[in-house]
């Protein structure tokens, strides 16, 4: 008998959160599902890595017939556990990563835990997808985002189509019969245009805290923004090397 | 007269790390400086932000004659509060980050809380550059690492240059002498082969410590790699799309 495929889940905001319920529940239908997960919110965590402290690790009876543990530490640790200890003796055939609350379309995958434990896995040469809902309540309806993921994996694990490396899957906030498909996307241009805003706390010490939108700086039809604006599941397949080749000769009056 | 561009300075090891030290010593050579770093070692951050609770600043006495500021936030929420409060009101001319303790050749870019900064400036237009030392010592000698800063720091200031994005910069440990120059390179492919140190605490209760090595998994004579085996200082520049656009037709199977 073949072996199902071992899906490693995790996200970024916590193993209770609702959008990695709706994952979780998703997966189970195409493989052995394990769940190594954050044990509390870990939005904007970007690739952050826990150096100069020890992580701790607990099974828990999280999700109906599912081995989880909840991890002390960021997303990219949990996946780093889940390769390098617990799940060290099998094959992860794919990591998946969310379904986060709020958008990681644009420039905001550099900030994302979520995209951040895909990267991670892909690395080792697991095909990832992060997938992300625009919509960051946390009781929000997954409805919409549990179907697009579930076509997107069962496309993913098509034994024909093992070219995936990492992919950046966003999910407009629409019921399943409103989306109007599947596009894959460029990443679009934009940036938050921040405020902080300043006050004081009890003891009358000065304090800032973040504050923001995002402005989608074109109108590439290309584009995930597009896509999304559109009411289409964007997905973007997603490079490690950073390097910015057409910019190598251009500047290559800093060597000597 | 002609007003001295303004260069921010951050870091991720801290304010009071050495390689900042010796950043700022070469940055006031060249213009107005501010100081804006995080309060504690950041290393392995990523680009982590501060979204749920509220960051702190408070102007510090640390650099002679420097406006300096340290900050109870990540490496990109200093570049934030900088460009956002601190600042608001006059154009940062540069942003330079480090000099970090350590190497963020290859694959270390995605973990580097020193890379992030860099990148958190040059994602509003701010040309920003990231310099890293390979050598984790709190008391390395940075004294090639100043040298190669100075370097490339006056060739990035001078007006016909204007096309610098974002720099990642990165000095093999060797005094200035031996080193043999400087080269524009390509991210180096290479991974972490990592381990756990598997303990438990004084309370008997289990913890794991990330462990591990870096290994370089190809020798392209043009990577940051190769250029800082045989002694150059490496400038890779770097792009913020992560777009994988050669992989966009060959995955279309996931449209619909």
């Amino acid at each position: 008998m073949m072996q199902r495929p071992l899906i490693l889940v995790t996200n970024d905001d916590g193993i209770l959160a609702k959008g990695i319920k709706s994952l979780v529940k998703v997966a189970k239908k195409f493989g052995d599902v394990v769940v190594v997960a954050p044990n509390k919110p870990q939005s904007g965590q970007g690739h952050a890595i826990t150096i100069v402290d020890p992580i701790r690790i607990h099974k828990v009876d999280v999700f109906e017939g599912v081995d989880a543990f909840e991890c002390t530490g960021t997303p990219a640790d949990c996946v780093k556990l889940a390769k390098n200890v617990l799940l060290k003796d099998r094959k992860i055939d794919l990591c998946i990563s969310g379904i986060n609350h709020g958008s990681n379309a644009s420039i905001n995958i550099i900030y994302s835990g979520t995209m951040s434990a895909a990267r991670e896995a892909s690395l080792s040469g697991i095909p990832s997808i992060g997938f992300s809902l625009l919509n960051f309540d946390h009781d929000a309806d997954f409805s919409g985002a549990s179907w697009a993921s579930e076509q997107i994996i069962s496309k993913v694990l098509d034994t024909k189509n093992s070219d995936i490396k990492l992919l950046n899957v966003n999910i407009p906030d629409l019921k399943t019969a409103e989306i109007k498909g599947i596009k894959v996307c460029t990443q679009g241009e934009g940036n938050w245009v921040e405020d902080f805003q300043e006050s004081k706390d009890p003891r009358e010490q000065r304090y800032y805290w973040l504050a923001g939108r995002f402005e989608a700086s074109t109108d590439d039809p290309r584009s995930d923004l597009n896509a999304l604006k559109d009411g289409y599941v964007s997905v973007v397949p997603c490079i490690q090397d950073l390097t910015d080749h057409a910019k190598i000769d251009e500047i290559n009056y800093l060597a000597q």
